[in-house]
């Protein structure tokens, strides 16, 4: 595998996605234009981005044999999700192959623990926290820092799985309880008041060019992204500081590949949350919304070839995600949602990407990005675009 | 097949597109975030669609059993090309089978003298023409118009092909000896002097529910595409008149789908000149420069889904056509022509549509569009890039 990535390769070059999900489905998009092949590794024949694959290798993430086959038959291995098993990347790394991102810079999305303690030792802001082998040790955390306090599965967790909030000692004591021999390591968090919830996105090649994204509200529902708006409605040096976080998290991580960095913004504190070292459902506003794509640049950087630029086409772009309401298809609401917006204007009108799956109860099914000049017209537009497709409307 | 394309089917809906090539490639590329499936029918494997869809079945578009077992297999048929056998449509047709646009407005794309003839019979303006079924037939046609003639073939011919400019009465002896017997059925038109080539596309639904594109000038050489400004650089009232003459041709041919008109502007006279049934290269510079682009809209039109706005997000846009230049491959000169252009503004960079085919002398191998807010600039960009990849600069 070593020696087909060349620059003067005569091939367009492969690259491989581990998993097969709404990500991936949208990196091909994104392949297409630049002629890159895409082979996927997915767990399912059905999975969103088999769909559209020509090349689809059935195989799971944590299987270092389909892993190294896998490796085998690409040029560059990239991921859909962190759920990979890291060893066996590592051994693929360690026999030539090329990873990007590779398995160290993912252990920063796969190992809360290790991204706190490696963010606190950079200086990098992130809330208190502490390990938490045994229920005791939540009372020396808590004599610091007070009730409430978050609990967080140390491995893994996204959308607001594996996170926990402890009101009191007997909640605690609960908990604990519930967990004990379970095997989840747990580790615990400073409850914090949050005032807004920032993204923000870098792209960066093996040599550490880097290009950063406008930095963008997430708003969320019960732990799930609901909203992206883009530019986050914060003042400049705000957005100043929290470009400037992303980009000394991406060299912290030394990942290759677009880094996405969830933010709480506390008063005008910044505080890191998550580390997500693969593009990012908060940067879904950049397919058409700025000059280059998320997943191009994540391309791109992959490849280690020049990055695009990220301004910003329109005044404002607003990501809507669409979650599955129950089992019967989004298919029959696509013309009713098109119609949603003005049926003329230079931002006029939606733009649906749905991901193919089955629908289900709470299941990412799509996401609808709406540009516009006017910020509360354009969240509008792409609201009901959203509510139309996932029957919230009619 | 007739009932299957149902407003309110639970499926996402499968639409088979006859050819594979770079048309389809780029339709699949707009058919993902829709949801839209594809079947492609591919004479090759490694026709540049064929490389990017799962669905793909190999045979020809003149075989009517191919066609039949084809359409069976999709909700709605669409088209790369009009090089189809007419006849099987129809019957396909006939027999309840949904084909968009139908046998009927293929015509106008497939026979020019048809196109001619029923475009003058509506009162629209094409150059003067005749059929010219021996030589002889020429010099009554010179005794009225002149020399140079120019004679086409009847049938089928695009990028230059079937087209040949004869200067006298000796030119054209030898040129009815030489074609004589071949069985290439000839008609005859008037030799005018081109101010501007200049083109239209309207994408049509069944009802008649249209949007118009901003109207484009495009530069040819060798009676081949080499570039395509958007928008044309026409006063508003020539502008006006060709979308218009689009949108009366749109609703003569009944097509269903993107039409593509192309138009000589002739002192301020437009005439028409080629009326293609299907999204067209004079077009590609929606999908990065328009609201909806063609291909998007086009595979709305033929489910009969709301069609977006067509309007021109930046000033300007424009788009080079690559073609190859010999055997070599133009993978390795991609991440030179990515840089190409500023690294960072609204509308810097460049897009390359690479259509993954084998170079090949003279072959379209895909497209580079640039937008911009002044026209020399983003011409400059498109083409510094273009030159780029097929090798012309470095």
């Amino acid at each position: 595998m070593t020696t087909r990535l060349q620059p003067d390769s005569e091939r367009f070059p492969v690259v491989g996605i581990v998993g097969a999900g709404p990500l991936a489905r949208l990196m091909i998009q994104a392949a297409i234009p630049l002629g890159i092949g895409v082979r996927v590794l997915a767990e399912r024949a059905d999975d969103p981005a088999a769909l559209v694959c020509p090349n689809v290798d059935i195989g799971m993430p944590n299987n270092a044999r389909h892993l190294r086959e896998f490796a085998a038959r690409c040029d560059v291995v990239t991921f859909d999700h962190e759920l990979v098993y890291l060893d066996a990347l590592a051994e693929i790394e360690a026999g030539g192959g090329i990873v990007r991102p590779g398995a160290q810079a993912l252990r920063y999305a796969r190992d809360r623990l290790y991204q706190r303690t490696e963010c606190k030792r950079a200086g990098l802001p992130v809330p208190e926290f502490a390990e938490a082998p045994h229920f005791p040790a939540i009372d020396e955390f808590v004599q610091r820092h007070g009730w409430p306090v978050v609990v967080k599965s140390q491995q893994g967790g996204y959308d607001g799985h594996g996170v926990w909030v402890l009101e009191d000692a007997n909640e605690a004591r609960d908990f604990f309880d519930a967990t004990a021999g379970t095997g989840v390591d747990l580790m615990l968090e400073r409850w914090v008041r949050i005032d807004r919830e920032l993204a923000v996105l870098v792209a960066r090649r093996p040599g550490g060019e880097s290009v950063t994204y406008p930095v963008v509200e997430t708003v969320q529902r019960g732990g799930i992204c609901h909203e992206v708006i883009a530019p986050a409605p914060v003042t400049p040096e705000i957005a100043a500081r929290a470009r400037l976080l992303g980009e000394q998290i991406a060299e912290l991580t030394q990942a290759v590949g677009v880094i996405a960095i969830e933010m709480f913004l506390v008063g005008d504190e910044l505080l890191i949350n998550e580390v997500a070292t693969r593009p990012h459902h908060s940067g879904h506003f950049s397919i058409e919304g700025c000059a280059t794509s998320q997943f191009d640049n994540h391309l791109r950087a992959v490849l280690d070839w020049p990055l695009g630029p990220t301004d910003l086409l329109a005044p404002f772009a607003v990501m809507a995600n669409l979650l599955g309401e129950g089992r019967d298809s989004l298919a029959p609401r696509i013309p009713r949602a098109l119609a949603a917006g003005p049926p003329s204007a230079r931002w006029g009108g939606v733009h649906p990407h749905l991901y193919g799956a089955e629908a289900l109860l709470g299941r990412k099914m799509g996401h609808v990005t709406a540009l516009g000049d006017d910020l509360e017209e354009t969240r509008a537009r792409a609201a009901q675009a959203a509510a139309l497709l996932t029957g919230r409307a009619t």
